[in-house]
């Protein structure tokens, strides 16, 4: 389907999408490019992609589609290497988990080019980072958020959809801010907790005593406390605005949990409780 | 080894540990005893346990131990119908995810009968409740602690430490005090924090278009969200006084973090969540 796909940032996300496409011989050719030369060594070696590439130029060059996979503090600087570069039939679409920022820069440094850009976004991976923890099914079953502009070719976001139902995922499209607002809650604000979690007892004069005696439910909640800090930095900078509302919807909830804990109100606790165990068994779970 | 064990309360630990004792061929007659029907009539019919008796008196004649495994709101109560029931060499201990609370309650309510308790909790569970959800397995390879009294008898706590390491767990003493703040931050507050943030979400307008982007990350994070409310109430209140000092201690944690994201402060930012993740990996993970 695809003759010439280029990685950018050949990490989880990018590696996953590349093996997943390989699989599903979806793929003729797939070239890496990325600042970690160690990185893509490592993806080079495990035939994630079969060449790496340093000039941009040359990487994009008779490319169908160019995949940025890297962490969204470098999206402005890749925007701005691939401007002069790219021709103007190659589709480019990225994996960043905010999309209102990835979407103005777009506009604004791709000018006429940006037509071609179909921001995306696979709502799956794990607190692993790099090609070596990249897998082929990483998208089987999960969904991919594309967040096409007005003035995005439908021809660049059919081929965009296209390409992600190859590994398995289901697309659906929604605007940039709606996504946003989405994953602020489903994903941003939980980081923000789990790093701040382990942060306050890592800090606390007993941190090997405290740890010593977590178990299974710890390790769960705070397994995403284990993902990349420079990638989640970008990622909650990326999308500070609907992120800061829903942390202080949270915090309006967190105290008033202490408060009925300090005044010893069974039943407001109860309540808050009894509600968030509805809504998930009733949404999130069916294990 | 034991005649005769009593479970009031077999719900997912009791029922753990009197699966696991079986399996070992620990004890010949397990007696249960709880406050619904329909769930000793699960045990029963599961062979968690051989008979289930409604007069405590009856229950516990002759037991070499009994194990309190309901609700920690339930423990003074628990007490107050053992105490005159209660042999002379009839050891005691409880399952309870908060000590000092219930240690106080012993040495007030079974008074001379209280150098038999032995205060205990293992560090295991899951999100389920009741008979049905409980596994012979859960406390293998896991930490079970106690802390006992000055005054409790060396002979009670070498019965309850020998009981519990026939279900494949460790066993460790340290004090009430101790237990309850190593506890607050690895459990109790993580607990408030699930709760928390699937409640806020639960409150928003679009809280089903929410849920819909919920992967895997959510679920784990969340997955003790789904723990028993009133179960969960109960111990929160149990170890009031060490979760209100933890969730402070959180918060300023939190604010810092709202703080930088609100000034773009990727430095401050990128500190605590690399020192997060330095600690989860460090302590946490060995997976």
């Amino acid at each position: 389907m695809l003759d010439k796909l280029v990685i950018i940032g050949v990490g989880l996300i990018g590696g996953s999408l590349a093996r997943a496409l390989r699989d599903a011989g979806a793929v003729e050719h797939i070239v890496g490019v990325g600042r970690s030369q160690a990185n893509l060594d490592v993806a080079l070696k495990l035939g994630v992609i079969d060449a790496k590439v340093d000039d941009v130029a040359q990487a994009v060059e008779g490319a169908d589609v160019v995949v940025i996979g890297a962490t969204l503090g470098a999206t402005g600087a890749i925007f701005e290497a691939l401007r002069p570069v790219l021709g103007p039939s190659t589709v480019v679409t990225d994996v960043g988990s905010a999309k209102s920022r990835v979407v103005g820069l777009a506009s604004q440094i791709l000018g006429e080019r940006s037509k071609n850009f179909v921001p995306g976004h696979p709502i799956a991976g794990t607190e692993k980072s790099g090609a070596g923890a990249s897998f082929a099914s990483l998208f089987s079953g999960q969904k991919v958020i594309l967040t096409p502009l007005e003035n995005t070719r439908s021809e660049a976001v059919k081929l965009v959809k296209a390409m992600w139902e190859k590994t398995g995922a289901t697309v659906v499209n929604m605007s940039a801010e709606e996504h946003d607002r989405v994953l602020a809650g489903t994903s941003h604000l939980p980081h923000f907790l789990a790093y701040a979690l382990v942060d306050t007892l890592a800090s606390s004069v007993d941190a090997e005593e405290m740890f010593r005696y977590a178990a299974g439910g710890f390790k769960d909640f705070t397994r995403i406390a284990s993902s990349n800090p420079e990638m989640w930095r970008d990622i909650t900078l990326a999308n500070k605005d609907a992120l800061l509302i829903i942390c202080e919807l949270f915090r309006k909830r967190f105290d008033a949990l202490r408060t009925a804990l300090e005044a010893g109100d069974e039943q407001a606790i109860e309540r808050i409780f009894t509600s968030a165990k509805t809504a998930r068994d009733r949404f999130v779970v069916q294990e």
